[in-house]
């Protein structure tokens, strides 16, 4: 059963108003499958407004193009925006293990960890699209991590916490490493808090 | 120009023999194109074959199947065969920092980077390549390092250093953070090797 939406006129991106939130909704959803079956290459903007029931104008409208709309779907395991604030605004004492913690909740979240699994691979398995993900790392989390460190190396500092925690989402999540895929948060937060803190700090 | 070969009869994979190592090593590098090009599902048997300039058969007659020769291209630029032993014999105090060290130096060697990130790219990026670099990793390196370890988290300890050490050559030579991209070997060094160590004996 495909539905078809009529596009509101002259709005890309932004913010959803109410009755357009669950089309664009159903667009990433249906995004996020089609990246995860055939890879950045393979996904058609068509194949993606088929599987969510919308014309492939519609999607256009909303994210742009394809390489538009898998910056947009990177965004939406993490969202860096929501929760970085308030880590950084926490004490420093533990800053490290609260990083962890907070990636490694999230993603223990079904939903979350098959779309960012999904996107991981899409993003490190194609020349196109690996920008695209440093991009949003360096934009999102490394630059705003470095302000607030407030030291000359914060940029190397904050890409190191950037390498141990996407080295840990990729060999829990992805690889699934059997010893660390069968590890609790807390052994997890208790083993590498202390790495992330030294990266920060020492 | 096409140079057929002709397969030796009843031989499949393990050492070559004198004048079969060129044909195996012009197999194996067209391999690592054609992965880095099309991609793991995209390359072909015959593709490889035709850029090595031999029969398909004799692609199949060295390596199995399209699954076989990935596995054996992911050996390619690491050999962890080769250089763990001697890392592991030398003295416990610095071998967090041999450890990143060995991994830096290696992949600074232009042709062993490209192999690197074109396997890391394929073998991430896809979901039957995964189990392959999962497994190579686990059988190759985690239970190695592990049994050096002889404690009893010895396969967490050797997959916490797996993750950081992925992290890095992820974050340096595939995504190339800038910050961590320009900064030396003896700088990430002596930032990570505590890492490594603390992960191997604290």
């Amino acid at each position: 059963m495909v539905e078809y939406v009529v596009p509101a006129p002259k709005r890309r991106r932004g913010r959803p108003r109410a009755g357009e939130s669950d089309a664009r909704e159903r667009i990433m959803a249906a995004a996020i499958e089609e990246f995860g079956e055939a890879g950045y290459d393979g996904a058609t903007m068509r194949a993606i407004a088929s599987r969510a029931g919308v014309d492939p104008a519609l999607v256009h409208h909303y994210f742009g193009t394809k390489a538009d709309l898998f910056g947009e779907a990177i965004h939406a395991p993490l969202r860096p925006d929501l929760a970085l604030p308030e880590i950084l605004a926490g004490p420093r004492d533990d800053m490290g293990e609260r990083i962890v913690r907070y990636l490694l909740e999230t993603w223990e979240q079904p939903d979350v960890r098959r779309r960012g699994v999904v996107l991981l691979r899409a993003a490190i398995g194609n020349r196109l699209t690996t920008p695209l993900l440093a991009g949003f790392l360096s934009r999102e989390l490394l630059s705003r991590i470095a302000r607030a460190l407030e030291v000359e190396d914060g940029e190397l500092r904050a890409s190191l916490v950037a390498s141990q925690v996407a080295g840990i989402l990729i060999a829990r999540y992805v690889l699934r490493l059997p010893a660390l895929a069968e590890a609790s948060v807390d052994e997890i937060v208790a083993r590498v808090g202390p790495t992330v803190q030294r990266y920060l700090y020492d």
